[in-house]
């Protein structure tokens, strides 16, 4: 298994992270594995949004506490060790919105995930965060989300606190013709 | 830059492959790294359906003439040297048809694409492939895909015949907070 692979392989979903910034250089290089993800007819319909401001993120995870459902807030509750006073980016010190089209997104998201393993930085997807712009864009506004790329995914980015288990992968989900 | 990194910098779409099988072990390698991709909640809400079957592929191309639209018939003829016998997957030996959620199913095929090139296997991610299954579900049975998973995406597998040249990316796609 080459070094990629074992990468790919590696990357987890990370819950918990360190109290300490990502250096300037590394996000930098994190974000721009994230732009050489391919677009469908090379469109490049999405942006990515870096928020790192304290007073931003506390924002939405004051958001979060508002607007998500009970049965999400009941699980990053369970999480957060029974405390409610919870984070939607579990507490990471830097999160990537990326807005536009939801495939487009999703395959930034992945090269994000995978080029921060490569740096040993734990990285975790956030689909809830979409609601957080639910009837409302003022905090679309307030992150300068270009108004015709829809907010479609989080990611949560930070040294790693604590390991997340594997997860064993369902054995029928591939078909060979 | 780690290898990593350089790897997802130098993966292309690429659009002219070599007559040329891949080795069953390369193949499942890049399946495997797709089935680590992550899923939201870890629902696994994807399936696989590799496609070598010569007869199968010629049979979608065969649909791709009559089904897709004037522009991508035209689009797809000019980059067949002007040859209107087109293939969907540009004539790869290998096709992974992904089915289930839009999000999970373009996760995955970032996973493909980036394993098989740190493989030396070239990649294209296929949007255009749904078309086939519209308004018909025959080719969904016929490739065994599960009734509940709708076919979301293609990626062309195989060796590179011809290198695509680096397209730039947009300057202001990236806002810092």
């Amino acid at each position: 298994m080459n070094e990629t692979l074992c990468i790919i392989r590696q990357r987890r979903s990370c819950r918990a992270y360190k109290n300490e910034p990502i250096p300037a250089d590394i996000l930098t290089a994190i974000v721009d594995a994230g732009l050489w993800a391919p677009t469908g007819m090379n469109m490049q319909d999405r942006h990515f949004t870096i928020v790192q401001d304290k007073l931003m993120l506390d924002r939405m995870d004051k958001l979060a506490r508002i607007k998500l459902p009970e049965s999400a807030l009941a699980r990053l509750t369970e999480r957060n060790g029974g405390n409610p006073d919870i984070s939607i980016h579990y507490f990471a010190p830097a999160l990537i919105v990326l807005s536009g089209g939801e495939a487009s997104c999703a395959i930034v998201a992945e090269n994000i995930c995978i080029a921060a393993q490569s740096l040993s930085i734990g990285s975790c997807m956030l689909g809830l965060i979409t609601i957080l712009f639910d009837n409302d864009d003022t905090l679309s506004r307030d992150l300068k989300i270009p108004v015709d790329l829809p907010p479609r995914l989080g990611v949560a980015l930070g040294y790693i606190a604590r390991q997340t288990p594997e997860q064993e992968r369902r054995p029928d989900q591939v078909t060979w013709l």
